[in-house]
């Protein structure tokens, strides 16, 4: 397609892979697409080995990163003390974890040191930290910098522009959309309520159209990408006959032939239907999507206590959680009823694994049928 | 356009209009879609009244009627008695309301009295009830049959069909759609839990191509109508680029020129954003979206008590909020704050009042402009 956007990131086809896998970033960029890697568990050393990777495996097409870098956080401004925060985790939350894993045989003794290996995370929230995975980024060939949460600050958007690669940012309100303009980002992308991962409450279908009327109201030109349910070619072109100038998708990479999502949470997500999630604070402090199972049953069931903020709940959540989806793919029962992981509703309409780009290809030509479907409405 | 839907409909444009307004029933018709009379409140005698006035204001043109009878109900297959439903209504749900409307200075000592007016809700519920409903609707040339809860009792289905009159029934997650489709209805209506009134989780976006997939994956042709935060011709291109047969919309009408909407809520709905309805349980026993205000904040604030099963809660809220609205259309500032109605996500996009039939003039004219946006896409 020959579109602004097109142009501007030097692609084919307006289709947008957030991903946590080197692999799938690669194959969707190379398929036409735009692979864009999630940077924010990271230490610059393994960005630094991911991206390098990455060059050598795109056959020089683009290819973007995503970060986080909120603009309101615990512990923002302060230097980041590791031992500190770990400390300051709450007994209830720790021990309602660790009873919920015993109750399915998962043994919870080691949780404590297993938080040591996640405070990438924490740290890389920090404006300092971000900064360190910017400074690794930017001496790669990247073509897009997205910031997943939040207005991006100053600093970063600045430094984007010196080295001309465009920022893109997530948005789940108009409101957002109008800060995002005036703080100068080059590419909205509008998340509705049904993305997995971090989402706001406004449906796809409405808040596609109203980002898109506000951009138009501020007088701005700045393309909107839709999130948020979106696993087909024909929603792509939903959202594109809404005005949108392309799809942002991370759940129907998930279960790709490529994806490092532990097996039996990809099994789960082939299986599962678009009620099978629950968007809650339970995961890492803020609403965020996610396959349902007995471990975000049993957060939401108010029997527990109320979630931490970011990034203190995702230090009880994330070691937890990476231990229970390893058992899980080794067969242990219990730890396969709590296994989850982040997906939007679109997880009904993933049905079967396919390779990489072969979705990108799926996409085309889904997306060439709908065309076609509204063709002969309207000139048969 | 020449679909399958409207020939089976005998209309030039798959736009629905579900509205209580007899208005906005015959000037939608009028102008090439199709208007749906919500029944479901009003006598057999009133039904009688509202079809004769359309029959003279439809230019011939079709139209439908919308009725609710549930599979499951509270008190179905017992003689319906009002005097032991009015009864069976708790105090703490007597006492809540009237505590709220006392709070923002609404007398609430003629609560009860009141609630009198409100029993045809409860009554048209019943399969008797719901029976003489259908003997005045079957008596005036009606076009379509909905069935707005669940799936329609086999009667109403084999007495449809007897008439030649299309059945079509909301379904709110595939399941729904593969036990309509068993049950013998002629047209689904997909709603997204973005809509207005009762709706289900899944988004609209995720919902449709969902839906069009289980029809096909249970060799049926029945068509799919897409329902849930759709107020603009864009967003029905896009549900009918994703296969559906057309858009069902109720939102949209209720702050059109002819809308019987108390003004109060009417000027709310104009300046509201997406993010100003809520989905809950509080006002009828079912999830349904509504205006958020002061009162449905109270009802969620999880201070007062659980909402009733259905019809129960209908008696304990419509005669509030009828009073309320009442009060704030005369400027009533307690009233004001507490005042609401049913309305889905769109309302974030609907910004002005315009006449039903312009509205439907406008869906076009947008409609039209989506697929060019396509259109340059693929073949520019």
């Amino acid at each position: 397609m020959n579109t602004k956007i097109c142009s501007l990131l030097g692609i084919e086809f307006p289709l947008f892979a957030f991903s946590h896998c080197r692999d799938v970033v690669a194959a969707v960029s190379r398929a036409g697409g735009m692979g864009v890697l999630g940077a924010v568990t990271l230490t610059p050393a393994q960005l630094e080995e991911e991206l390098r990777w990455i060059d050598d495996h795109v056959d020089g097409k683009p290819y973007g990163i995503d970060v986080i870098v909120p603009n309101k956080i615990e512990g923002k401004g302060q230097a980041f003390d590791a031992e500190r925060m770990v400390a300051a985790l709450p007994e209830d939350h720790r021990r309602f974890t660790a009873e919920l894993l015993q109750r399915h045989d998962v043994d919870a003794s080691d949780l404590d040191t297993l938080r040591r290996d996640y405070l990438n995370f924490g740290v890389n929230l920090q404006e300092g930290g971000a900064g360190e995975l910017l400074d690794v980024a930017f001496a790669h060939p990247i073509k897009l910098i997205a910031n997943a949460l939040g207005v991006p600050p100053a600093s970063m958007i600045a430094r984007a522009k010196a080295e001309g690669v465009p920022v893109a940012a997530l948005v789940g309100t108009p409101d957002h959309a109008r800060r995002q303009i005036d703080a100068g980002v080059d590419i909205l992308v509008a998340a509705g309520g049904e993305a997995g991962g971090h989402c706001g409450e406004v449906a796809t279908m409405v808040l596609v159209p109203e980002v898109v009327r506000a951009v138009a109201e501020a007088g701005s030109e700045v393309p909107v990408l839709a999130a948020g349910g979106i696993v087909t070619g024909a929603q792509m072109a939903a959202a594109m006959a809404m005005g949108a100038a392309g799809a942002w998708c991370g759940s129907v990479w998930l279960t790709t032939a490529e994806a490092e999502t532990a097996p039996a949470v990809k099994e789960k997500m082939l299986a599962a239907t678009s009620r099978d999630t629950v968007r809650s604070k339970s995961r890492t402090g803020k609403p965020s999507r996610q396959l349902r199972s007995v471990w975000t049953d049993a957060w939401e069931s108010g029997e527990g206590p109320q979630p931490l903020p970011m990034p203190l709940q995702s230090l009880i959540t994330e070691p937890a959680l990476a231990k229970i989806n390893k058992l899980a793919d080794g067969g242990h029962e219990g730890a396969r009823t709590l296994a989850t992981y982040w997906v939007g509703q679109g997880v009904g309409l993933m049905t079967a694994s396919r390779g990489a780009g072969q979705v990108v290809q799926d996409f085309k030509e889904d997306f060439a049928t709908a065309y076609e479907r509204l063709h002969r409405l309207m000139e048969g």
